[in-house]
């Protein structure tokens, strides 16, 4: 089995987002870095300004969105689970408008562990994950947050 | 005064809105209808979908943002008041997959009214209110749902 490489792995997600995901595509989405615990996504502002010229609150949660799919979906293909993941309920707060161009920044929520998720989806075929997202804003203190569930299930499993 | 029509009144805020957030307008927004009460917003599935061939995420809390965020700025907009208007915190569920075209539809928050919202304006400059939307899905059932909080903050006051 090959040695598993963080960037070389996110790269090649943050290209399959870039691909199949059209509206990822207009948003100009780049990988920041992931250090296989968490994941940071950016965006240039331009094309994810609203009406006031700051960042459009859909491209915010978009971002974190897609970053914080991106830690379950780099989580899993590193154990070569073949999943779909979908995104659950979420709570997003908008803190500061953001001006400039932006990174998100996704890992596992306080309480949240891959052990359950992963013996939870061996014994069930899917499930769920807690993951929290920030936008970086001035001073250290995050301009939005986003907390969120993600729901894996099992792709062989799902076609039985 | 020129008496207020809401079809056309929304139909100029959707045009706003296309021409100065480009996410909008690659989303392919469009007016649904507008009764004065709530307001309904359309997209297209294609320039919208995921990996998965459904609706993104990304898409379906912008285009509910966007719905909510209308209808506080059309009431705005109905009594003459010039507001920036910002989102707060959201709480968006996820239901069900969205495969087809999608429309979301806002209108307010049980418990909010827009006699309290428009005296705490007058008195703060302002006000903040919870607004509800939702995209409709298969059976009567919502497929998403956001529950939103906006704040709206006069312009003139805020330059002064």
């Amino acid at each position: 089995m090959q040695k598993f490489d963080p960037h070389a792995s996110a790269q090649a997600l943050v290209n399959f987002i870039q691909a199949s995901i059209p509206l990822a595509h207009t948003m100009g989405i780049e990988l920041g870095r992931y250090d296989g615990d968490s994941l940071v996504l950016g965006c240039p502002l331009a094309p994810n300004v609203n009406d006031k010229g700051c960042a459009f609150g859909g491209s915010l949660t978009s971002l974190m969105t897609l970053a914080g799919w991106g830690v379950v979906e780099l989580a899993l293909r590193q154990r070569g689970e073949d999943c779909d993941v979908y995104v659950g309920e979420s709570t997003v707060r908008y803190l500061e408008p953001v001006w400039s161009d932006f990174q998100a920044e996704a890992r596992l929520a306080e309480g949240a562990d891959w052990a359950t998720f992963f013996s939870t989806l061996s014994a069930r075929n899917r499930a769920r994950i807690a993951v929290r997202c920030q936008v970086p804003g001035e001073n250290g203190k995050p301009a939005a947050t986003l907390e969120a569930q993600f729901v894996a299930k099992r792709r062989v499993a799902a076609a039985e």
